[in-house]
C-alpha cells in the first residue's frame, strides 16, 4: 500500500515536472525574438542573389505609357487604372531577375482615387509573388497618433480577407515633425521585421536651400537630422545580422557633395539612392555611399520605365518597349554593380 | 424695289453688327479670369457667417467611437469604414451651424485602405453639401514631377462621374525637400482657387527639436522657412480682396513662443493652428496668430470628437454622446470668438 503511494506520488511528480517544462519551454519560445529575417538582412541577401544594388522606381504616367497601352480617354479612371495596372505588370516581370528590389511611388496611384489605392496595394503583392522586395515610397510624416495610423496602413501585414493585396517591405518616411513622429513608424516595422527610409537630403534642385541650411554649430540641416536618426539607427533590436539597420536613409545620388559626410554620420543605414538616370546622378555619383560594397541602393525611376522613349534604346529595339526596358536595367545593372567589389 | 434692297441690306447689316458683338463678348467673357473667389476669401467669409474661426477636424478612431457605433470585429474592414461613415456624417451635421471649416486627416482613412480612401473623398463631398469648408490634412510633399500627381489627387476638382465624391478645399503640405516642391501644388491651387497650408511649426512635442534649431544667421529654422515662403504668398494672383493669401501655414497653436515671429514673417498667410484641447493649446495661446481678428483658424480633433468620454461632458449629458460632441464645438467657439473682435 505504502509502496504503491509512494509510486504514485512519483508518478504525479514526474507528471507536474513535465507539465512545468512544457509551460517552461513554450514561455522560453514566447519570449525568443520571431525568427522572420530583419529588412535589411533580407535586402543584402537580395542584392547578392540579383548582382547588382539597383532599384527600379514604379513611377507609372499614364501620358508616358506606350501608345499600344494607353487609353483613348484619359479621363476615364478605370481605364487608366487598368492600363497602369497592365503597365507595371509588365516592368515587374522585365526587372524581377535584375532588380532586388522596387520602388512604388504612391502618388502616381493616388491620382487615380481609390481605384489607384487598390491597384497600389494589389500590385505590391504581385511584385512581392515575384521574389522581388518593394519600398512604398509614401513621404508620410505627422503628429505621433496620425503617424500611428500611418505605419498601420502602410506596414502593418494585411489581416483582411483579400489575399490579392500586400503592404510594401518598407516605406520612405518625412522626419519634418521631429523623431517623435517617426517612433510610430519604427515600432511597427520592428513588429513586422519590415525597413524604413527616412528623407535626409533629397534629390531634388530645390533641396539645397532648406536641406543645407548652415546651423549654428556648423553642421547642415541633413547632417544634423541624420546626427538625430543615428541613436535611432542604431538600437539593437534594428540591427540586422549584417550590420546594417532597419532604419535606413534617403539620400539623393545627386548629393555628392554630402554623401561621405552623411555615411560618416549613419554607419549601420542602408541609403537609398534616388536620382540616377533622368534626375542627372551616375553611377560612379553614388561611390562614396558604399561601405565595402554594401549598404547602398541606387534607384532610377523614368530612365528604365520609359527607356522606349530615349533614342539610345530606340535604334537598337524600335518600337519594341518591352526590349527597351529591357536593355536599360541591363545597362544600369553593370553600371552600379561595380561598387560591390 | 431699291427702297426695299436697301432695308433688307441694313437689316443684314444690322444683323452682322449683332452677331459681331456676340462674338467679340463671347470672346472677352472666356479671357476674363473665372468669378470664383479665391479661398481665402472664401474662408473668411465663412468665419464671419458661423460667427467664430473654429475647424474640427475629423479624426475618425475606430476604437474611441461612440459604443453603439463600434462593429465588434475591429478587423472587418467594411464594418469598420461604414462605422466611420456614419460618426463622421453625425459628426459633420452637429458642427456645420458652428464651425466654418473641417479638417479631413487622410491618415485614419487610409489605414483602411483604399475603401477608407473611398469614404474620405465621400464624406468631403458631404460636408461641403453641407456648405463646410474641407481641408484635407495629407502633409504630402516630394521632387517636382511626384507632386504635380499629388495635386492633381487631392486639389483637382474631379471630372470623374461620380458626383458623389470631392477634393478638399485646400490641403496641408510639407516642405521638407524644398520650394520647387511646392510650386506644382500653388499652380493646381491658382487654377481652382483652392489653398495650401504649409507646414512652417508643428505642434508636436518633438517638433522643437528639429524646426526650432538655431540657424548661422540667427533665425530658427521655421522662421527661415516662412521667409522663403512670404515671396510666394505675396504673389498678387494668390492674394484675395481680403488681403490673405490662398498660401497659408500650419502653426502649432502650442508654439506660443515662435507665434509672432513667424506671424510677422508671413504677414498674408492665414495661420491653420493645429493643437488646441487635447495637444494643451488655449485659445489665449493663439492671439499672436490673429490680425485685427483675422487671418488664423483654430483647430481641435479629438477634444470635440470624443467628447463624450470626457467628465466634463459626460456629467452634463450622460451618454448622449450627439451632445457632448455639440456642447464642445459651442464651448470652443466661444473661447476663441473673442480673437474676432
Amino acid at each position: 500500500m505504502f509502496v504503491e503511494i509512494v509510486a504514485a506520488r512519483e508518478e504525479l511528480f514526474a507528471g507536474c515536472v513535465l507539465i512545468g517544462l512544457f509551460h517552461l519551454v513554450g514561455g522560453l519560445v514566447k519570449c525568443l525574438p520571431t525568427m522572420t529575417e530583419l529588412f535589411p538582412d533580407r535586402l543584402l541577401a537580395a542584392i547578392r542573389a540579383k548582382g547588382s544594388p539597383i532599384c527600379v522606381g514604379i513611377d507609372p504616367i499614364i501620358e508616358s505609357m506606350p501608345d499600344d497601352l494607353r487609353p483613348s480617354d484619359l479621363i476615364d479612371t478605370r481605364a487608366c487604372v487598368d492600363a497602369i495596372f497592365e503597365f507595371t505588370l509588365a516592368v515587374l516581370h522585365l526587372v524581377k531577375d535584375h532588380a532586388p528590389i522596387v520602388k512604388f511611388q504612391s502618388a502616381y496611384f493616388e491620382k487615380y482615387l481609390w481605384e489607384g489605392v487598390e491597384a497600389y496595394y494589389s500590385l505590391i503583392h504581385e511584385a512581392r509573388e515575384l521574389g522581388l522586395l518593394v519600398i512604398g515610397d509614401i513621404k508620410r510624416g505627422d503628429i505621433g497618433s496620425t503617424s500611428a495610423a500611418y505605419a498601420e496602413a502602410h506596414l502593418r501585414e494585411l489581416t483582411t480577407d483579400d489575399e490579392e493585396s500586400a503592404t510594401p517591405d518598407a516605406i520612405t518616411i518625412n522626419p519634418f515633425c521631429g523623431l517623435d513622429s517617426i517612433e510610430p513608424f519604427v515600432k511597427v516595422a520592428q513588429e513586422e521585421s519590415k525597413g524604413l527610409f527616412v528623407l535626409v537630403r533629397t534629390s531634388n534642385p530645390g533641396s539645397a536651400a532648406l536641406q543645407d541650411q548652415k546651423l549654428i554649430d556648423g553642421r547642415t540641416y541633413s547632417e544634423m537630422l541624420a546626427d538625430q536618426l543615428r541613436p535611432l539607427s542604431e538600437s539593437p533590436a534594428l540591427v540586422g545580422s549584417s550590420g546594417f539597420s532597419s532604419v535606413g536613409a534617403v539620400v539623393g545620388a545627386t548629393q555628392t557633395h554630402t554623401m561621405q559626410s552623411l555615411r560618416q554620420r549613419l554607419p549601420k543605414s542602408i541609403f537609398l539612392l534616388p536620382g540616377y538616370g533622368t534626375q542627372g546622378a551616375t553611377g560612379e555619383m553614388t561611390r562614396a555611399a558604399f561601405v565595402n560594397g554594401q549598404g547602398a541602393i541606387v534607384s532610377a525611376s523614368r530612365s528604365i520605365l520609359y527607356a522606349f522613349r530615349d533614342a539610345k534604346y530606340t535604334t537598337k529595339h524600335g518600337t519594341n518597349w518591352q526590349k527597351c526596358i529591357g536593355s536599360a536595367v541591363l545597362d544600369m545593372k553593370a553600371d552600379v554593380a561595380q561598387f560591390m567589389k
